[in-house]
């Protein structure tokens, strides 16, 4: 593969690349995402046009997202020669696509009957209109041959958990379709210029035959507004939509790119990075969030996790304060789901879902991963109690208000959501006399190789940061909306709130500053990750449940470390220092959620080179493709959106140096030896700053200063 | 095999069953154990003169009972062919167990070159002398043929953990050795009369060549003696030895015989279980308790778990109170290893190991079963939360006192025991704010194959008997024994203790009226015993850990039912009907130990049929042999001392509806409609009864009346 300034270019065809450059193609637009397969291509090489926000489930299969009928198919014939290059011959072959507009296209010379035919396809999903989706499909040919051009919506598509759809009419180039659960209906339109459904299409030598397809997906309340709506689109050209489509991408770009000099690799691996979260962020709804494998696919059942809240929020709130809003305000909007899960579960308040669809229930299930020696399901522990996903979500609300300077969710049920998450913890929590503190037993942190632990040091910090909120949040609304203050008050008891906060026990480092990462972690088998792997006995074991992680002190990902990345402002130096260099020979990083954490703490104590490589591990996740396809015998391939975000991370607060409290932003920043100058944007209590680094000098300019707002760089105080 | 009115015989030769006679045939006398197999075998027949008390690591593997080098070792051979049933040509062969008087003899006719010649051999295991195993070995023939007769204290013994011992000299037919791990002497002393240690006999057609041999094994502080001791018994002939040990056995029917009219089999299996009981209880010590599997062998390493307390004692407190309260001492003089194991596992107190030998250390390794799908270990949470055995541990020792009388052990440790247990479940509780009360979460009851459970009915149920227990003791001692309650509260807070014993949980019957085994058991999946086994991928499958019992309802044994077995006199009959009907198609009985519970439960509610059938359960397990022999890749054989405790537990718990007040006996009794009469001694508060019942009348009659004892029949009072 082949990496430019703005895009990549896979320059021949490799047939064991299909899924993986599926992934890494990928185009999307928030409501939808098109894997990066040829236009040729089915089911089997994992078309998808993946909707976010819309669930299916059919029967006991698993709930999952749902993929949309494949509008981009076209079959094309010379004979009885199919032009698809998994089986015909080709000459050239080349895919590319453009992350600076979301633009993908392929170029194919196939040889057939002595003719040289060339196929060009351009496509994209239009940022401007959310519906709709584009392709503009060429051929041409150095010979006189025939040839039979087929386009059709594809309804024959690839599921993970089973069909989806029940067809219920098509007329008129209109398909209609309800899915089979809920019964929600989705239409998709399709328009064709320059050819129809089937066209036998003689070409002479030199010429060229082309045709755009544009076609409008909708579902749900958008039905009834969509044959109007595609009926716009139609009316523009497809250069005409292509601009306004680009345009889009060009302010998205003006408003969160980071430029890296003197690095060209991380340059596009950080775009890279940017170009896929914002893709697949929700760009018009509360309804739904990012998906962990974002729009690629049905992989983790489309569902978002913790992954958006504590790995994507962050480049949101600072980039795009409107749409990391929306995010928070999913949460908010699934609060009742939540509280479900707490009551199914015994507990009191909002226990958040591990695996969140439109409602807020939990689509993870108790049985979530196969063993591979028996087949058959293993009880895990993600759903019920991986419960740090109820503060993880306070996070991204809470922090989402600091950054912005916007409190106003929490008049709109964000003061609720954050108490009834701290009331579920202390109805979680147990009191332990003798030591006369607050414990969180029976729980499981980031590192999910260990299940059922007891004060998960993460969980635990994360539980007092929710009470924290509470605390703040409550003397918030007390100054600022006295009356709504009140009124919460007196519908909800708060009595408890000051005694948990103070008496809920966070380990400490010990003395050899080292946190524990649970109790009794000190106590496991003290091996390494190549022992661990020669006990291996079959391909893709799950080294968590009982297997070979569990009873030892391999980690799946950064648990403590992600304490110290979170709460880095907490811990001295010495302490991130010997936790680093503790736990990192022992960690997996079979999430693709733990190198950020490994790098961005690295950064801050002047370990560089380290926190070099782990900042091109997570922004290379996706261009690299080397991450874990199976976990026993799922599927787990697709994007890595946590990990896009976490290199966003990495550079802004790793090497950027960026830190803040409620009323400063602070910027101290540390430079790989190598980087020549950073540069990039910050939303920052509403004023839109710039940075730019270099050897010599932070440069910080503000689009419209207000005078209003505190930087520090380098602890030095400035106002903008 | 057949049984007749005081034994057992197998009237020929099963190859196959030699493993299984090894635990049926089993003598033993409280001090070492010796296996049913013949004197021609070694160590691949199980051959194992098992050691009470006596422990021993190899080292990594794990800690377990010493097997003492075989001093019954016997081969014959007429030229090149060895007489032995498992090789040579047999034309009969029988072997018998007498359970009156603990006597094993087997006689086998050896065809050999045209010559029937005839091996009898009696042995047995001194009840009068611990240390002295006695033989008397005779071969005749009905033709001239030539012998070579061996005799030897065979060391070339099985082990199921690797040898145990150095041997340090061998001289004058003494063997000196020491084990590995601690280097405790042990000497084998080896007598022959009539024959030396090899003989070539030339035995004419009708003659008999006899020979006796004596042996004394010493170990630990008894070797110093044990020259003297061995002499003393070598004074005396092989049938003076016979008569001094069988008249022990006599007084020892005398105190505990239970008679069955009308119920031939009934009756042998109730002796049966109790031979059983009095050849393994140690008599003379209380530094060792009951393992698991009696004397027949090293299975469970040679443990003592909580199936004496709960099982055993009950028996033992009713027939023999000194050693009853040598059992009681044992754990109070092993209560270091038990303060050490609550450390390791950072609580307080006592917390009893799951598997005890000598010191109280926990033998059980937090790896107890092997997974067989992966021959890996597997991490198993007897060890550390199967915590009722701290206070089935009280039970033993408290109830002893209620029976006895005798409350002198609570000031001779007892006291503290029944302390440092309530205070080790007090650092373990967790007390939740909310519900306002102390639970017991991460704990494993009698059914083990669901692990890590929160408020297990059982034993939340113990633990408040153990706030009881201590809450009683402590006013016992305060009226008895006002000095030394006076300096035990100045050394012992107990400010903690009532509150501990008010708020502590205990899961009550719901509405309709079913007790839940632990939290949230009604959310497994409800399926039957059959299902389960349909889905067995491999024989020996272990059910519990992640195995196919773990998520559904099915237990491995009396849960609820042994809480309803336990406490009978405080539920009401409706409750013990109801649980009986829902528990009992769940439940496998994959242990011995459950029959009993559910034999009883059933004889108190009048479900005289299903009584009966449980009774015959728990009363043949060691005669049918029917029991799991295998857990995994593990062997488990061996005999079952806890079931044999059931057996009387049923007869007279259930049956007799013997129950007991702190001051009063009360026979309230059900039998079998086909028995003709119950007949049983029970040794209460000092004063020996005998009570006889049938279907008109009961009969209580005392030794030596004190007309200090109350009892009542069928609630009416009498005085003895």
């Amino acid at each position: 593969m082949n990496i430019g300034t703005w895009e990549i270019k896979e320059p021949k065809f490799l047939p064991d690349k299909v899924e993986q450059n599926g992934s890494r193609f990928l185009i999307a637009n928030g409501f939808m995402g098109y894997r990066g397969t040829m236009e040729e291509f089915g089911k089997n090489q994992l078309v998808a046009l993946n909707m976010a926000g819309l669930f299916d489930k059919n029967g006991d299969s698993w709930r999952e997202s749902v993929n949309a009928p494949n509008p981009f198919y076209v079959k094309v014939s010379a004979g009885n020669t199919e032009l698809n290059v998994l089986s015909a011959n080709i000459s050239n072959h080349e895919q590319t696509l453009n992350i600076k507009h979301g633009i993908h296209s392929r170029n194919t010379v196939f040889s057939v009957d002595g003719a040289n035919v060339t196929v060009t396809a351009e496509r994209f999903l239009s940022m401007k209109r959310e519906n709709i989706a584009a392709l503009k499909y060429t051929v041409s040919t150095n010979k006189d041959i025939c040839l039979n051009i087929e386009t059709k919506v594809d309804t024959d598509i690839w599921n993970i958990h089973g069909n989806h759809f029940t067809v219920k009419d098509q007329k008129d180039n209109v398909l209609y379709l309800e899915t089979i659960e809920n019964k929600i209906p989705v239409v998709v339109y399709e328009e064709v210029v320059g050819a129809t459904g089937k066209n036998e299409v003689s070409l002479k030598a030199g010429e060229t035959f082309t045709f755009v397809k544009l076609c409008g997906i909708y579902w749900g309340e958008k039905v009834a507004v969509s044959a109007e709506n595609f009926k716009e689109a139609t009316s523009l050209s497809f250069d005409e939509l292509l601009l306004e489509h680009k345009s889009v991408w060009d302010s998205i770009w003006n408003n969160c790119d980071v430029e890296i000099e003197g690095d060209d690799e991380a340059q596009f691996a950080i775009r890279y990075s940017l170009y896929h979260l914002n893709s697949i962020a929700p760009r018009n709804t509360n309804k739904c969030s990012i998906p962990a494998r974002g729009l690629s696919g049905q992989v983790y059942k489309g569902a978002a996790f913790w992954d958006t809240e504590m790995f994507m929020m962050p480049f949101f709130s600072f980039t795009n304060a409107d749409l990391c809003k929306n995010l928070a305000a999913y949460r908010i909007n699934t609060i009742e789901g939540a509280k479900r899960k707490a009551k199914e579960f015994g507990f009191e308040g909002a226990f958040y879902a591990w695996e969140s669809h439109e409602t807020g229930d939990d689509a993870c299930t108790l049985f979530n991963v196969n063993d591979i020696f028996t087949g058959r399901p293993l009880r895990t522990y993600f759903k019920d109690c991986q419960i740090h996903v109820s503060a993880d979500v306070v996070y991204g609300l809470w922090e989402y208000c600091r950054v912005s300077g916007d409190y106003s969710l929490l008049f709109s049920g964000g003061l609720e959501m954050i108490y009834q998450c701290l009331y579920f913890f202390y109805s979680y929590a147990v009191y332990k006399p003798l030591s006369k503190r607050f414990e969180l037993h029976n729980t499981v942190g980031p590192d999910e190789y260990h299940e059922r632990v007891n004060n998960n040091a993460f969980t635990n910090r994360m539980v007092k940061y929710t009470a924290d909120a509470l605390y703040n949040a409550l003397e918030y609304a007390k100054e600022n909306n006295t009356a709504y203050y009140e009124e919460f008050c007196t519908n909800h008891d708060v009595s408890w709130v000051e005694n948990f906060k103070e008496n809920l026990y966070v380990p400490a480092p010990n003395e050899n500053q080292i946190i524990e990462q649970f109790d009794r972690y000190f106590t496991l088998e003290d091996t390494d990750l190549d022992t661990l792997r020669s006990r291996e006995i079959m391909k893709n074991e799950y080294w968590g449940g009982h297997g070979l992680a569990s009873n030892t002190r391999i980690l799946k990902q950064a648990d403590v470390l992600m304490l110290l990345n979170v709460f880095r402002n907490e811990y001295e130096e010495s302490v991130k220092k010997a936790n680093w260099e503790f736990y990192e020979p022992y960690t997996e990083h079979g999430s693709s959620l733990s190198a950020c954490a490994y790098g961005i703490v690295a950064a801050g104590i002047g370990m560089a080179d380290w926190a070099y490589k782990y900042f091109m591990k997570t922004a290379t996740v996706d261009l690299t493709g080397d991450t874990k396809q199976y976990l026993g015998d799922m599927y787990i391939g697709g994007t890595h959106p946590a990990a896009n975000g976490g290199s966003w991370n990495t550079a802004v607060f790793g090497f950027g140096g960026v830190s803040y409290t409620d009323t400063t932003l602070d910027i101290s920043p540390s430079l790989p030896k190598h980087w020549k100058n950073l540069k990039f944007k910050l939303l920052w209590q509403g004023v839109r700053l710039t940075v730019s680094i270099n050897e010599n000098e932070v440069t910080v300019t503000a689009d419209k200063p207000t005078n209003a707002i505190n930087v520090t760089v380098n602890k030095k105080e400035y106002k903008f």
